[in-house]
């Protein structure tokens, strides 16, 4: 598996033009005032002409021209692989391109970008020292092989063991390279790469690990490396194999752009919005897709829709189409409030889903920053499934119920007795609403509920730290904890890392896994 | 009221020059090495080349020419605006004239300017997530009347929810729109505005609130609107009155200017000690103004003088005249430390003040953020009436007694058992002097400790976050809490706001206020 | 004595020359890209032809260029010095020649500067809000003292009080001015000056404390620095005489500037680590020097090697040679790492000190900004000899025995049961490893093993804050806190200081000394 992506990384290296391409992605959107793009794409000399970035001011620039700088940037970037691309394409007609995406960054648009690939890659950095790694890394899987329409992807970086650019560099855990590796596969990947080869002895990336260490092939890494070699190897039938999901989280480049101006009721950053959204699905073993406002939702049967700030009517539309055909949607906070051009739609937010969700908007009431409001759930205990209290983040909406049922309630403060959670039933549908952001525990059983109305399985009984992702046939489980767990396989069934039959429990290891044909 | 105000807002807006001049007072200072206000102000090009701007440097920038171009800057602005409202005489010379102040903005001298202005007016937004916002506008709008001489002035702009340019923009709470505005006419505004009318829809600004929400009006805020144009039609006999203050908090810009430069034994911060000396005075009910150093001190029985670092000859021979006549001054250290070339006044702190305060300082001590010292009660027991311990802030002098009497020791640390705050006899008055910041409770103890010497009749009795302000012949009395308090009215009275009869007592509700005709 | 060293103090204000070098040097490096220099030495121009200094990159400048980036700037500097030096020597061949020395500074190579000066001299500044501002003090003189080889030098620049450009400027204690000018005396110094003398009525430095403060001489510093001027003539028998010390730390600008560069796999900072290492030292009255990595180390009978990250092929023979030959050996973790090209001296770390410590580091774990691993002592127990529990910090380095003995374990983590601390016999000598930084306490036993490996005598019995120092044939006992502390001086002694016999036990007042005839 590693052999079949060595073309990409050749293809990477071997023409100076791609390593451009790289560098500029690396340097984020075009710096204005600066000539930073001009040596490498003579067509920016000509827009300069007709582009006016924004402007330092003694307050905030134009928001709607900030949004256009950035969509500007991104579709000037690609622009610029384009014309490298097609050089490439003259000497070596036949050689697939790619280039390395990287996750959640904001400055390009993915989505774009996935359509002009060969093959989608990505560099995937989780820093070892966040004991959710595991969770921000399948969360890059699933968003690469997202923008990618489904399609096999690469993982073209990732580090052995320590990376040498953050304050304090982490080594990876003993068998986390290898869990990783496997939850790269288990989520639609086709090949596993790792930068660098051998660590260099000299310049900048020297304390960057690489596959051969400086101590040599007698150290963890090297046999790591070795024993990965073979995983892979013996994971040959997953190649190729469809994930399959049920759930979609929307996602557009556009909104994000938008959402992230300056002059907002608060400083929302939407990778953390979306690792609040994913950790449920995650923790509940419900394979997950991004999805494009706009694309084909019709395989799916919940969507969730963290703070999609910016929504065109087409996408808005979709949106209600899909519940109304009798599909589950969870809306959050903030979304749905302007159109493209930044502007207000006006009359009472969400504008476009009002109907959708039963309810208006009247006004926002943000959290200050570590602040927490706390929520009743609306039957007669207030309480939740296991007694415990709810409370609420970040966020809080003035809501004006108009047909949604509250789930839960504001318990103090000025909106004490106020709806803070909805539900709504609508066409052949349901549409969630979240006016605020609860806590961990009470958000996942909104989801769950959300899950259930939509029919999609979900599980609780994954022990914490453990992933269960299905790949074609295979389920996957992965351990990412340091101390071994027992989990329900729900059947026997053959282990491709180990071509032993296990089941219908197994007890996985520190950083250990099996592969199993689901259902066996 | 608001129609009175009509229109200097008018006059603001209708003139492009006028709101270039707002715009530069936002922008501050002018900067260094850039020709920012050149196109605005012809005369600029002329004194660049007399004006050198002080310059980066490896280590400190001359303390005095940095305050001589904050002079120059606050005198050029000055200038500009004196050039901008002779080309709108030229057009309209009936319409008065006026531009936004911003409460304690350190680049302008509001003094200097208030003398040019035809209606003194202020912008105020408190931070609704501030538990003593009312605090803060309270002390803007005192500090707007008195740089305006004690004339009625104009509120022009406050929002009627939240602003857009914090980090977390937090909403008024309930009432507390109305609270302000009425405490605004308490302090002798006689006009309240909005900034802005229709919350708009595009721009950097789409997420200020406006009088006419998003929302439109089944709106909260556009109720409270509604309900305090009412209010303000029922206050028209309050309109006009003067605000009489017995007590004043000595203020020049130009001591502003010197203390915050840089190479000094601690960054005090005028604006968060100003605060400081005005909080005892709001609970106790006590009307207070802001009064230059040189003006006419002859109306006010109390003087407090918090880190007076700058003061010229006349200014300090002011304050010993107005304690030799029977007034009573409370200065605090770091006051009379230099004169207007930032020339230290040698011999032993506070050098124009020594004979008046009885004492010399000889050194400081300044205390690393955050700590505190103990401080013992002069008399016996050592500790406060209530037999409560008290601390010293920020700072410690190392006071050598030349005739004064210790109130407050140091109890710990080099220099216990020396004095931190002392009182002595001058002339026919009387001298408190602080050589550290105490506590609230303590620092509140001293303060009603000089208003009883000096005369001035302080409240006890009031509940926290009550403001009682007496303006002509009435009595405001406005509660900040969201709770209801019950306040002694001394007397039965007619309350304009609801046309009942009111008193002994009253019991007012979250955020409510009663206006009652003076010692009815 | 101070007049003895007037000439120096003269010699550096009457040149308008030798007040550039100053600057220059407190300037810091030569910043890229600018003309700073340029008008005060010629020679610059050229070079800038030769010279490309590193640049802004969208991610890390190459390391190799950083380095010898520094190695130039602190070269011209010092040909900067010579070429004003050789101006001096022209109209004032007699007049010796020095500049101030800033401690810790890196940018100056203080070893090449001090074989260039005819006297070394330094400005010492420790904050008087650190409590151990007595310990950085001493290191100060020690790093001096070593960098001149041993001769007497001179104290240029000490506050008698507060200094004037920190956040908050505390003062010095009572008695602290001069316990830090004993402390001088006592370890090397033959000449202690202060800035600045008159406190300055004007400009950046009016609140940095003088000899004459502006309270006049009515005050505690001036009875205080008329107090010390007796003391130094009573110290006279003590001046030229040398300081001998049996313990070196090994200190190379040349690895300090590589150690921090960027990109690495956690932010040492070589100045903290110094100080860990040498407070051990000063709180066993044990006379240390700093020493050149290849410098004659044959006075020694102990080595500390802190974070020596770059070592020549000559530096790490010497080190080897010195504990084949029976001398003593401490190195911490990341030493030994790079050749002075910044390249990686392969095959596992410290590749030149493998055999010498008997074992192999195969990979680096740094622990996270204000982490711990807990640590077990080697023997049976697992505690330490007063029973407690031990601990790591900043770093873990996984550790392959190779002969070494361990005599720390990592007691939790990936790395349990793996040894962190070892000790190996080499030759006649004996060489001890940090993996990691232990604990205060921990550390203090290691280095006392080691200096009983090494027969360095070293005290147990100090109290907290005292400092004992040996310098020719007489002690120093120095007593740094506020209250009397009772020293055992093993004899009775004449005190230079007040001419009284003391001992053969003595109780120091606070931040009280006596100066007494070694041995007596």
């Amino acid at each position: 598996m590693v052999a079949a992506a060595a073309g990409y990384a050749l293809a990477k290296y071997e023409f100076r033009g791609r390593q451009l391409i790289f560098s500029i992605i690396l340097g984020g959107v075009l710096v204005p005032g600066t000539a930073l793009a001009l040596p490498l794409y003579p067509l920016l000399s000509e827009v300069r002409d007709q582009v006016q970035p924004p402007r330092t001011a003694p307050t905030y620039a134009n928001p709607a021209q900030q949004l256009d700088y950035a969509r500007f940037s991104s579709g000037e970037l690609l622009a610029c692989y384009r014309a490298e691309r097609a050089a490439l394409a003259a000497h070596s007609p036949d050689t697939p391109v790619t280039t390395n995406f990287m996750s959640l960054y904001r400055p390009v648009n993915q989505f774009r970008w996935a359509a002009e690939l060969d093959v989608v890659s990505v560099d995937s950095y989780p820093d070892p020292a966040d004991p959710e790694a595991h969770l921000l890394s399948a969360m890059t899987c699933d968003l690469t092989r997202s923008v990618g329409g489904g399609r096999s992807w690469v993982l073209m970086e990732q580090a052995p063991n320590a990376v040498n650019w953050r304050a304090v560099n982490v080594p990876k855990a003993p068998g986390q390279y290898r869990a990783l590796s496997l939850q790269a596969v288990a989520r639609g990947g086709d090949a596993v790469l790792s930068f660098q080869w051998r660590a260099a002895a000299t310049g900048a990336e020297k304390f960057h690990s690489g596959m051969l260490p400086h101590a040599g092939t007698d150290s963890r890494v090297w046999r790591e490396v070795v024993e990965l070699g073979g995983d892979l190897g013996r994971l040959t039938p997953v190649a190729g194999r469809p994930v399959r999901a049920e759930v979609a989280l929307l996602l557009d480049w556009e909104s994000w752009w938008a959402l992230e101006l300056d002059s907002h009721p608060s400083r929302l950053r939407l990778a953390e919005l979306l690792r609040e959204f994913y950790r449920p699905l995650f923790e509940a073993g419900v394979n997950a897709s991004f999805a494009h406002p706009e694309g084909d939702l019709s395989g799916y049967r919940l969507l969730l829709v963290p703070a999609l700030y910016l929504v065109t009517d087409a996408g808005a539309d979709n949106v209600r189409r899909f519940a109304a055909d009798g599909g589950t949607v969870l809306i959050s906070f903030f979304s749905g409030i302007v159109d493209p051009s930044d502007r207000i739609r006006l009359g009472g937010y969400p504008a476009p889903w009002r109907d959708l969700l039963g309810l208006r908007v009247e006004e926002f009431a943000p959290l200050p920053e570590g602040a927490a409001v706390l929520l009743d759930h609306a039957d007669a205990s207030g309480r939740g499934p296991a007694g415990e209290q709810a409370a609420g983040r970040v966020w809080q909406d003035v809501i004006d119920l108009r047909g949604a049922d509250p789930l839960l309630r504001y318990a103090e403060g000025h909106l004490a007795g106020q709806a803070a959670v909805t539900r709504h039933a609508y066409g052949r549908g349901e549409a969630f609403y979240l006016g605020t952001l609860p806590d961990r525990a009470t958000l996942r059983g909104v989801i769950e509920q959300a899950c259930r109305q939509a029919g999609v399985e979900s599980r609780t009984d994954l022990p914490p730290g453990v992933e269960a992702v299905t790949r074609g046939d295979y389920l996957f489980l992965i351990n990412h904890r340091d101390r071994p767990v027992e989990v329900d396989l729900g059947g026997k069934g053959l282990d491709l890392l180990t071509s032993a039959i296990v089941g219908p429990t197994v007890v996985l290891g520190p950083r250990d896994a099996v592969v199993v044909a689901a259902g066996d």
